[in-house]
């Protein structure tokens, strides 16, 4: 058991090693182990690894200079100058609260950009503006349309935050697929079989394999199969695409540089990096602050006291979840599975840092 | 069998009848008739009947003042002014335009209005423009959130419409259900049963009675249950319900009226009629508009090219389905079910209009 501060200290270190600068490695840490502290496991300190060898493969630039190459009043595009996306990221949000503060929405698309850690940290920093805040990002593709027998879509996720007055805000973050890659890692450690519905084998059929995706398979959109709207998740995760990086210029599609450094990029990339997609809103370009507030907290009372179906205590509304992670582990600690403390412990003997 | 030009001067005479004016007739006939056109048959001419029983309770205005009652730069409230909103989301759209127009972007959420028909025929205004369309809208409710044994929210369809170059345009149109109600009413008139994970009976648990929902039941939200997602349909359809209604002061969740005239308007209304959210996105706000849709082309003809899975001839780009219907129904003519025939014979009786 770790604590927030334990692990974002070191992360901070291990990113000041490999070159960024000091405001960089803070916001760069920040976000990474804001998912370990939301119980999103899969997308926090799990991945720092990951990030230091795409560094050491020289697919990621750690003094970039990012900036903005196009723009209108509520629009920008930015080229992340192949930084962290959990740096360019946060930079892009500020770009979007700063149109939105002029002129109502601030909306914008960046290419040339890495991972950039959970899609909710980032529509997040709206909040404090009383805007609503939407991060989404492509990703490594992983995902089969409906029909398709090929991998031609990340995990390409939504996030939404929305303000609110008395109740804690409204924080949609989710993949655009019926489960997530980390899923499926835990049923792989735990030896258990993958719940139909989730991912389909090399021949394109229905398996409960959960070593599918590696064997050749793919993860299923949102739906699952055309029965059940496979179709909407396959748009979803299509529009998270063409927003992220048909608007920006970044690689689409299958085209997405993997996350992992030992599979290469692809000969014919069709633009920069992985791209992303942020909005933010100001509450009061649409109604008085105040009143839209008051509706929120309204709307939360009404769908957390609706009547639960049996064997449920209560409705959730989304952010719940993971404030209930957040209020845990910032009092008890933060659980790290072996592998990744073993990994964490290496890269601080490689980099002479304390853990 | 009838031409798309035969029922869509019959409605637009039916609602010429109940006093719309000449222009307001032509935009609401073509709104509705669109989706017959396009294989929606569940919101075009089967609804004309239950619009003129909401005239007939006094719940429609015909001579609507759609007003702007907030604005920035890059956004507005409507008042659809108790209006329909088959005339009152085209409306709204062409201000979203207006302002992308003007700085990039156009966020309009509208209050006070009706059903709108389809929602793709709102996002598809934005294509002439070289702009990106989006259009949301709430609506009666009959779905239950994740672990909720209570109908809050709508079927909240979202529709995209992209640009593209010489592809046909990519447009996604989709309630954020697992299946929408148009299907249920299919499996009722064949006598079929449900799939599993479309919706659930009253008591809260799965059910596969196509009259489940009637019964006291609910559809569910894409994904069917909480191990296939449900929370992530949960989320889009809140996202729906927010953007359309807490940001403009429409009803929202279970206080939205419902669309049949013999069921009351609660008495405790948290607002002004439904509530619909469009937005437009100027493509050249990004980048140069020939290059984003070489793009689309590419990223269209890439996954058209996918190879499919076994019993499928192709992968389907989202808007395909509906020109097949298009392109077959122009040149063959549209179907009825007798019940619609029925319904719209009564119709031309009654305000003696020829059909």
């Amino acid at each position: 058991m770790y604590t927030y501060d334990q692990l974002k200290s070191f992360t901070q270190k291990i990113f000041l090693s490999i070159g960024c600068s000091e405001l960089d490695a803070i916001l760069a840490a920040d976000t990474l182990v804001s998912a370990d502290l939301r119980g999103v496991d899969s997308h926090g300190v799990a991945r720092l690894s990951g990030y230091i060898r795409l560094w050491e493969a020289n697919r990621i630039n750690t003094t970039p200079n990012v900036e903005v190459v196009h723009e209108t009043l509520s629009t920008a595009v930015v080229d992340g100058d192949q930084g962290l996306g959990l740096v360019v990221a946060p930079k892009a949000m500020a770009i979007a609260i700063e149109k939105a503060a002029t002129c109502g929405t601030g909306w914008v698309s960046v290419k040339n950009s890495n991972h950039f850690g959970i899609a909710g940290y980032h529509a997040m920093i709206a909040l404090e503006h009383d805007m609503v805040g939407m991060a989404m990002t492509n990703a490594s593709p992983l995902v089969a349309p409906t029909f398709a027998n090929e991998r031609l879509l990340g995990t390409n996720p939504i996030a939404v935050a929305i303000p609110t007055g008395k109740e804690p805000p409204f924080i949609a973050d989710f993949a655009t697929t019926t489960a997530a890659n980390g899923k499926l890692e835990i049923l792989q450690r735990e030896g258990e079989a993958a719940p139909q519905g989730w991912i389909q084998d090399n021949k394109g059929q229905p398996t409960e394999n959960p070593y599918g995706v590696q064997e050749g398979g793919a993860l299923l959109p949102l739906g699952s199969d055309r029965e059940h709207g496979s179709h909407k998740g396959y748009c979803l995760g299509s529009i998270v695409d063409i927003f992220s990086a048909v608007f920006s210029g970044a690689n689409y599609g299958p085209w997405v540089p993997p996350f992992v450094s030992f599979l290469p990029v692809a000969d014919d990339q069709v633009g920069d990096g992985i791209g992303h997609f942020l909005g933010a809103m100001r509450i009061d370009a649409f109604r008085p602050a105040d009143e839209f507030k008051s509706h929120m907290d309204n709307w939360i009372k009404r769908f957390k006291s609706a009547k639960p179906v049996p064997g449920q205590d209560q409705v959730l509304i989304p952010g719940d979840p993971e404030r209930a992670f957040e209020k845990e582990r910032m009092n008890s600690g933060i659980p790290l599975n072996e592998k990744v403390e073993k990994d964490l412990l290496e890269l601080a003997e490689k980099f002479k840092v304390e853990m």
